[in-house]
C-alpha cells in the first residue's frame, strides 16, 4: 500500500475498496482517475505566493522574463514542482521541465504547462493558473501514488511574452537574430537565458521532436470576456488565432493650419480618420470572430497648429483562418485606395514580420477536454483564442489541447486581471482529467 | 541741393525739375512721393545675405531666436538699417528700432517692419521679407533724401516665432511667467533677452503707448496659397485671425485587441477618428475662411495589439470673428457628445489659453493699401491673416495695416518657402507708398 495524502480522502477509501481487485499500483483504473480533485485552496495559495515575486504597487506583478523577480518566481516554482515528487530541470533555452515517469518507459510523454514570466505592470493569473494549475495536477497524482502509463512533463516555458521565446527554441526556431533582440528586462533574450540557467550557445538540446510527445495541453485563463459574459466554466480552444501586423503610411501634404484654407489640404490625419473608421467597418462587415485594431498613431510634425503631412499607425488583423485575414485585408486596401483618392494622399501598408500565423488545437483534443468539463457538471463553449500562447507552438509538434478558465470582465494584462479560485480549479480539474484520459488511450496516435 | 543716390535716377531727375518751384527739402509733393519706388536687385540680394546666417543643408534657415544665427542676422540687419540713415538702438526687449526724424518732432511715428528669427527648420522669406522690406523703404527715402512729416521707425521684433515676444513687451503684457517659458533656442526667454542686448529687469522701458504712433505697417508673406494660386499680387488684410486651442481627450478602455471581440470594445481611437471627421465637418458645414485643426494626436497605451484606453489629440480654431469660433465649438461639442455615447466613451475638452484673440486692422489703412496697390498697377485682394503676426498685438494701440505677398505653392514655415523677387518688391513699393500717403495725412486720426 502506498501512501496515501490527506488532500484526496475519498479518492483514498475508493483505492483501499479497490486494492484487492486491482492492479492499480501500477495502471490504476480510470474509475479512480475519476474521481481524483485538485486542490482548491492550495491553488489560491500558490497563486497569491507567487504574486509576491515582482508585486507592484497597483495590486499586480511586473515580473518580465530574466529580471530578478522572475528568477525568484522561477525558484518557487521548481521548489513546488519537488514537493509535487517532479525531477527538475532547465533546458538550454531556459524552460523548466519537471518530469514524472510513468509506467512504460517507452511511450512518449504528455507534457503540460505555462509561463510566469509576465508583461510589465501585469497581473496575477495570466499565465500562473496555468503553471500552478500543472503543477498541482502533478501532486495530486503523487500525494495519490497514481502512476500513468506515459511519463508525464510539467514545462514552464522561458520568455512568454518576450515572443514566446521557450516554446520557439522547442522547435529549434529560436535563431541569432530573435536571441540579440532586447527583451522587457533591457537584457538580450541572449543574455537573458544565461541569468535563468539556460545556454543560448546550445539550444540545439532545447529541441523537442514530435516524437518525443503523447500530447501537450494548457490551461491558461481566457484574457477575454466571453466566459465571464456568458457564465461558462471553461472554454475549449479552438486555436490560437493567427496575427498579421502592418504599419500604415498616411502622406498628405503638411501645410500653415492658418493660412492653409480648408479646401486646399491634403490633410494626413483626415485620410487617417476614415481608414480607422473603415477598417473597423470592414473588420465587422462579415460575420465570424475575427478582430482588426488600430492600437498605435502619430502625426507628423504633430504640432497643434500644423495640418498632418504624415500619419503612420498600426493595423492588426487576428484570425484562426489565414484565408479571412488576407481576404480582409484585400478589403481594406481597396477601402484605403478609395480614401487616397479622395483625400489627396497616398496611403501604403508594410508587412511586419510576426511568427503567428493560425494554429489549430487538436480536434479529438478538444473532444476529450468538452467530456471532462462535462463529466465534472461544468458548462463548455468552443472558442478561438485571440492570444498567442506557447500552444500554437507546440501544435505544430504535437496534438495541442488549451483550457480556458474566466477572466473577470475580461480583463487581462491589467493588475485588475482576475479569476475566481473555483474557476481555476475547475480549470486544473479538467486539466487533470484530459491528461488522465490521454494516458488511458483517449489520443490514438502518435 | 541734396546727395542724391545712384538708385534712383528717375526720382531725382523729377526732383532737379521740382527744385526751383516746391519747398521739397522740408516737405516733398505727393507727386514726388508717387514716383519712388524700391529696389528689386537690392532686395533680393539682401534676401540671400540674410539667408546665410543659421542656413541649413535642407536649403532653408534654422535661426530661432536667441541663437548664435539670430544674433549674426541682427547684427546684420542693424548694418544696412545704419546703411539707410537710421539711429538703431534696441530696447529693453529686443526690439531692433531703426528712427528716422521726420519734419515734425512732436508727430507720432510711423512703424513699420516685421521679424527675422525664424522656426526650426524654417524659410528664406518668412518674416524676412518684411524686414528687408521696411529697410529698403527707409533707405530710398535716404537715397532721395526724401523727408517725412512723421518720424519714421523701422522695427524687427524680437523672438516673434517664439509668441510675439517684442511686441507683447511693446504693450506690456510679456510676463515674469513669460520670460520663464523656454524658447526655440533652449533658453529661457529672459535668458535668451540677454544675449540679443535687451534687459528683461527694465521691460516697462520697451512698453509704448498709442500717443507715440499714427500707425504701424507690417509687410509679410501671405503663408498661404491664395494669392497664388488666384494671381493676385497683393493681399490687403483684414485683420489677423483669433486662434483658440483645445486638449481633447477621448477616454474609452484599453484591452487586450486579441481577445476582446469588436462589440465588446470601447476604442478611444475609433470614437477618436469619428471626432476628426466631425470637427472638419463642423467647420466646413458654414460658409466663411474659418479653419479647424487637428494636428497632434497619441493613443495609449499605444501599442498594436491593445485596444487604445484613451487618445489625447489637439484641436484649433481659427477665425477673424471670435462669435464664430465659439459657434464651431459648441457645435462640435454637441457632435463629441453623440460620438461617446455611440462609443461608450467619454470625451471632455480643456481650453489651452492663447493669447490670440481677433484683431482687425484699421479701416482706412486697408484702403489706402488697396488704392496704392492699384497705383502700382497691381491686384490686390480682401483676406484675413490665418497667422499670427506683431501686427495682432500693434494692432490694439495704433491704427494697423499689413500687407501680403504670394508664396509659391502657400508653402510656409517650410525650406520650400518661396516668394518671388518681383513680388517682394511690389509689396515693398505698396509698403513705401502707404507710408508715404499716411504721412501725408491720409490717416487722419491720432
Amino acid at each position: 500500500m502506498h501512501k496515501i495524502s490527506i488532500f484526496s480522502r475519498r479518492a483514498a477509501i475508493v483505492l483501499l475498496l479497490l486494492a484487492n481487485t486491482h492492479a492499480f499500483a501500477q495502471t490504476p483504473p480510470q474509475s479512480v482517475a475519476k474521481i481524483l480533485r485538485v486542490n482548491t485552496k492550495r491553488i489560491e495559495q500558490r497563486i497569491l505566493a507567487l504574486a509576491e515575486f515582482g508585486k507592484n504597487p497597483q495590486g499586480g506583478v511586473s515580473r518580465v522574463a530574466f529580471s530578478a523577480a522572475d528568477i525568484q518566481g522561477r525558484n518557487y516554482v521548481m521548489s513546488l514542482m519537488r514537493e509535487a515528487g517532479l525531477k527538475v530541470k532547465i533546458d538550454a533555452a531556459g524552460n523548466i521541465i519537471g518530469r514524472r515517469e510513468g509506467h512504460d518507459a517507452k511511450l512518449p510523454s504528455i507534457i503540460f504547462g505555462s509561463h510566469i514570466d509576465s508583461v510589465p505592470n501585469g497581473g496575477n493569473y495570466d499565465g500562473d493558473v496555468g503553471s500552478i494549475g500543472a503543477i498541482e495536477c502533478a501532486q495530486v497524482l503523487s500525494e495519490n501514488n497514481f502512476m500513468t502509463r506515459h511519463p508525464l512533463e510539467v514545462v514552464i516555458f522561458a520568455d512568454e511574452e518576450g515572443g514566446l521565446v521557450g516554446s520557439r527554441a522547442m522547435l529549434g526556431e529560436l535563431t541569432e537574430a530573435a536571441l540579440a533582440v532586447k527583451s522587457h528586462s533591457g537584457k538580450t533574450i541572449r543574455a537573458g537565458l544565461l541569468t535563468i540557467g539556460g545556454n543560448p550557445d546550445r539550444l540545439l538540446e532545447a529541441v523537442r521532436h514530435p516524437s518525443d510527445f503523447k500530447a501537450f495541453l494548457e490551461l491558461h485563463i481566457e484574457q477575454g470576456g466571453i466566459l465571464d459574459a456568458e457564465q461558462i466554466n471553461i472554454g475549449v480552444v479552438e486555436g490560437i488565432v493567427g496575427i498579421k501586423w502592418w504599419d500604415v503610411t498616411i502622406e498628405g501634404f503638411a501645410n500653415h493650419a492658418g493660412t492653409t484654407p480648408m479646401d486646399k489640404r491634403q490633410d494626413a490625419l483626415l485620410a487617417a480618420a476614415q481608414l480607422v473608421i473603415s477598417i473597423n467597418k470592414t473588420v465587422t462587415s462579415i460575420s465570424g470572430r475575427q478582430v482588426g485594431t488600430v492600437g498605435r498613431i502619430a502625426a507628423e510634425p504633430g504640432a497643434p497648429n500644423v495640418i498632418p503631412g504624415k500619419v503612420v499607425m498600426s493595423l492588426e488583423l487576428r484570425d484562426l483562418s489565414a484565408e479571412k485575414v488576407n481576404l480582409l485585408f484585400q478589403n481594406i486596401q481597396q477601402e484605403a485606395n478609395a480614401i487616397a483618392q479622395k483625400t489627396g494622399t497616398e496611403i501604403s501598408f508594410a508587412s511586419i514580420p510576426t511568427n503567428s500565423i493560425p494554429a489549430l488545437t487538436d480536434e479529438r483534443v478538444r473532444k476529450i477536454i468538452a467530456e471532462s468539463a462535462s463529466e465534472l457538471g461544468l458548462s463548455s463553449k468552443l472558442m478561438p483564442s485571440g492570444a498567442g500562447h506557447d500552444a500554437q507552438d507546440m501544435a505544430r509538434i504535437t496534438p495541442t489541447g488549451m483550457i480556458f478558465v474566466p477572466s473577470a470582465g475580461g480583463i487581462s494584462h491589467s493588475p485588475k486581471e482576475f479569476t475566481q479560485p473555483q474557476d481555476m480549479a475547475n480549470g486544473a480539474n479538467v486539466l487533470l482529467q484530459t491528461i488522465l484520459k490521454i494516458d488511458q488511450g483517449a489520443v490514438d496516435t502518435n
